[in-house]
C-alpha cells in the first residue's frame, strides 16, 4: 500500500455520521461472523495493521476486535460494494476453536434464526462469556 | 408461521428511520452478494412470500428485488444477529447462471477489492446492465 495515497478513503461513502457498515466474513467456512461499523480512521488502521479495527458506536471509538476478548480477526481481503457505502471483510477469526466472534461466546452473532414465526437460537455457546471478558 | 403472532417483528431492534440492515449470502457458495435495508413491512413480506422485500431508502419505497431485472431472491433462512439489529437471509439468487445480484450486472455487488492501496474490480460483469433493466 502506499503510504501516502488515501484515495482509496476517500473513494469511500461514508455516512452522515461517517461510518461505513462493514460485514465480517470467516475465510474457508464462508460463515458471516458479525457486523460491525467503520469509520475512516478504523478503515485505515484495519489495512495498516491487518486486522479488524472497528468503530463502536456504543462507546463511540476505536474498537480493536480481540483487545479485551483476545479474539482477534486477520483481514486477508477488504472489498467494498457497487455503492462504495458497504464494506466486507474475509477474516481468520482468532482466540478459540471453534471460532468465536460474538461477545455471546457464539460462532457468528447470526445464531437467532425464524422458525414458525419465533426467532430460536440455532447455535450453541462454546465459550461462558463471563470467562472471554475478564 | 403464526400469522396473527408479529412478536417477531417487535423483536427487531428498528433504527431511529425504522429500518433494519439486511446481508444477503447465496445459498451454496457463501457468496455475500448484496447488502440493503427493510423496514417492518419489508421483512413482513420477505417471511411472508419467501422472497426478499428490501425497503429502497433512494426511492423510499418497498422493493421487490427482481421486480424490475427478474433476478428475484428466495429465501431459505432468515437470522437475527445478537442484538437484533442485523439480519441475515440465505438466498438463492435467480435470473441468470451464474447467478446476478449487482445492478451492475455482476455476480455479487462486492467486485472492488483493496489491492496496493486501490480499489479493483475483481470480478467481471456478467451481463450488460442495459439488458437486465428495460
Amino acid at each position: 500500500m502506499t503510504s501516502n495515497d488515501n484515495s482509496w478513503l476517500d473513494a469511500v461513502a461514508w455516512d452522515d455520521k461517517g461510518l461505513v457498515p462493514v460485514i465480517a466474513q470467516e475465510k474457508g467456512t464462508g460463515d458471516v461472523l458479525m457486523f460491525a461499523w467503520m469509520n475512516r480512521e478504523a478503515l485505515a488502521q484495519t489495512a495498516a495493521i491487518g486486522q479488524a479495527v472497528y468503530f463502536s458506536r456504543s462507546r463511540n471509538k476505536l474498537w480493536h476486535k480481540g483487545e479485551e476478548s483476545g479474539h482477534f480477526q486477520d483481514v486477508h481481503e477488504i472489498r467494498l460494494d457497487c455503492d462504495n457505502d458497504v464494506v466486507l471483510l474475509t477474516i481468520t477469526q482468532h482466540g478459540h476453536t471453534p471460532s468465536i466472534a460474538c461477545h455471546t461466546g457464539r460462532h457468528s452473532c447470526f445464531y437467532q434464526r425464524l422458525e414458525a414465526g419465533q426467532w430460536q437460537a440455532a447455535t450453541p455457546v462454546l465459550k461462558d462469556p463471563g470467562s472471554i471478558y475478564k
